[in-house]
């Protein structure tokens, strides 16, 4: 048993499935061009369903190494687990659109790579994304603010332009569809705001502020995000600073003084007494 | 009467209020949908009127704890206090467009978040959005400038381009509209300025310009609070690092080596003494 | 001569210059409007003209000040001379369209405003905003890039989709002028690149790097931007600190140290020739 | 042939080849303008075959100069060579269109420019400069990020909306093309999702989300950029400071204060033996 399992979790096995994961993203990129479809079009499915078996033979031999329910105590398993079945149901019954999940497998490979040793000039990066990546829960709070922002502002527009545009404010998911099109600035004008000021004459009142509220908010997370990680790289840079080159070595000069002025003091006790 | 005070600004009272606010926005958004209105729309009816008149109560309370007077020394108070007005009114008479209005009292909301407890995670990134708060007076000039940039532009608009394009430069606050939307680089060209292209060949020397400049100005905006807020955070971070491993301790050290020093000086001179 | 010059750089006159900017602003304002116009067209003329006399009293007391050679030292004095020289023309001659130059007169208001006292909070800012000016003439280089790539793809652009579509590609200029645009990212695709590509299939292969080289080249301008405002702010915050707290303070405890030993050895040394 | 290779790299000679593609940039200019070419078009095509006859002459001194095989080792010099190729064989063959690629040549201009001093205030923009070129190799790792994630939308958009819009969905390289435009914000919304949208209910599933992962990954490009560039700059200052006025002066003093007591001490034990 401990032996499958540093089997399952050596390099070998993970290059291998890693490789079968590239091979199936490209047979299903392949499988979307109706000209390589007509041609191949059986090959591909066979090496799709090789694949999928490659899969299941990786799900099955990691549920024997983990004990089956070791296995599902990591999300990534779950996450192969729930594609592998959807994958084996829509090629048994007509779910075939499901089979689109697949390529979801990709981002796997992206945890196989991390098995393998990084280049160290990617380090210092690293550690950026790592702060990006810390400071993300902290600013949380301007998510919950944005969506007030996106109600308050969906329930107005429905109020009062839902009857005359029911396309763009005729329900609040319309509505705050439309306000996301407005914040990425996107024909915010002449596609919503116009049109609309032609029967609203004030609305300009509603699309303006929300511009540049929107605005202010996503600029003060991106703002946010630069000087956390900023800071944190810089708090970085000077513990390391201090244990190389810093304060701790004027100190331990400090000590050797101390310990020389203690020296003296007791030579000096010592011819006093001697003196007297 | 301080009874009633400290009742008003307790916790079990602003968490209620809190309640009762988000349920008054949940209906609000409810009553936006014409099916959910078509079958439990006097419900909701009810329910909207209920919140009313907690709020109300809660006015009441306390006007009564703060003495009326005190009760409007507080901006927040004085919002409550015309949403509540407006609504009543527009419950009585037929300005039931004006109700709108409640839904900014969700704002409240966060005021009433402000009462528990913050996760610690948060500390480091209120710091920042409190530096960026305090550099926005700073950059009010920018306000200004750009407020300078939009009125000439908009002059040079409605005078040269307002006769062939009332829609868009017709008046001073329909240029400013086109000159905010052509900032946002919103179909500034296709939409805007190529067709007056058509007309003014050399309508591009006034809105790539625009452009430049805008954008210039908007960059300096970002820029300039992006730096505020940095130097501000690492100002802090210095401070803290002074009191806690830097010069003050060094400080301290040497100031032990003289105390030692003063000790052996006394030790000589005492021996001086004895020895003549 | 002397008297005169103090009074024409004092407060009192500097002030009632801005004044009259700002009304003769409001009343270039205030003629765009035909509403208003209409009933008080007159009055506005008249007053016009009454700022356009305080103007050119203006700068006939400054020619006297600086004996007419030194007032066209200052930059700002010849942008006066040829606003006021211009609206002398066009209010007796046709050229009335050029009236519109001195609308710019407002940004004397800005030079106007910096006699008056700034508050102290703004300082901070303005040492970003003086650290960006002094950037930007480092990333004219920047510029120089831009306007190679902006010639290649022009020309390109020209030999290749000229013919085909001259509004956009005719010539270089309005090459330049459609790149300009692709930079802003207007429209960029659904109204250039998908229309050119229609004709020429590989087009793509033109606006999709020219999109990506010229966003990258926009951000290295504000990263640098962003980066060199820093670490001159950076620069500026260790320099205050070595002269507050820093290692200057250090030094100074240490040389008590030595003078205090230095104190010591003399002690010592008559104690050693007292005794011997 | 060390004297030919001195000449080679000498100012005079790159200077007289920078002034040469600077002609040849402007002959290519004037050349794609009707009017220009109308009237001297003989004139510009002899003036162009001119520049070219240098650019050969400078090629084969060249690789005189490097004995052929050493002057294939620059890239610079590859480029060089293909281009003179192709515009030798565009010029006997019909491939005029190839001749634009000698356009690119401008950029040779910018390595000449190297060669001649720069102005001392480009230096620290310079070293922002450097530190943004060292990280782009560490972010190379976000375009497989953004490569998969192309990938795998792209599949989704063929499979799921390619029939229905073979213009935007068609085929892989289209879906790709499209979602490069989404990623820019140009016209995702009123031109491409909304569309989408009336056929499919569901697309904003499928473009909201990879509107909002693309613009998070750029922002993390764009962040780790900046935050990279930065602290490899405060590195940089770090390092010049403690050279000039940092710790190692205090660490000098200290020395002079040990030196101070061991002279005390020798001093005492001498008069403690002579005492004694």
């Amino acid at each position: 048993m401990e032996k499958l399992k540093s089997f399952v979790e050596g390099k070998a096995f993970q290059g291998t499935i890693l490789a079968v994961i590239i091979i199936n993203s490209v047979i299903l990129g392949l499988q979307t061009s109706q000209t390589v479809t007509a041609s191949i079009g059986d090959v591909l499915e066979v090496a799709d369903n090789i694949c999928l078996g490659i899969f299941i033979i990786e799900m099955l031999l990691k549920m024997a190494a983990y004990k089956f329910v070791g296995y599902f105590k990591s999300g990534w398993n779950w996450f192969d687990f729930i594609i592998i079945i959807t994958s084996v149901l829509s090629g048994l019954v007509v779910l075939s659109s499901l089979r689109i999940l697949r390529v979801f497998r990709v981002f796997r490979s992206l945890k196989g790579l991390r098995g393998f040793k990084m280049v160290s000039s990617l380090r210092p990066l690293q550690i950026i994304i790592a702060a990006i990546g810390r400071s993300l829960p902290g600013i949380s709070w301007t998510a919950l603010l944005l969506a007030i922002i996106y109600y308050i502002f969906s329930i107005i527009g429905v109020t009062q332009f839902g009857e005359a545009f029911p396309d763009w404010f005729g329900t609040i998911p319309r509505a705050m569809y439309t306000l996301f099109q407005v914040m990425t600035l996107e024909s915010w004008s002449m596609g919503i705001s116009r049109p609309v000021m032609e029967e609203f004459t004030y609305a300009w009142a509603y699309f303006v502020p929300f511009v540049l509220i929107s605005s202010f908010v996503m600029m003060n997370v991106v703002v946010g995000i630069v000087v956390n990680a900023i800071s944190e790289v810089a708090e970085m840079n000077k513990k390391e600073d201090h244990e190389e080159n810093g304060t701790a070595d004027i100190k331990a000069e400090i000590d050797a003084v101390r310990e020389h002025l203690a020296r003296l003091e007791s030579l000096l006790e010592k011819q006093g007494s001697e003196n007297s």
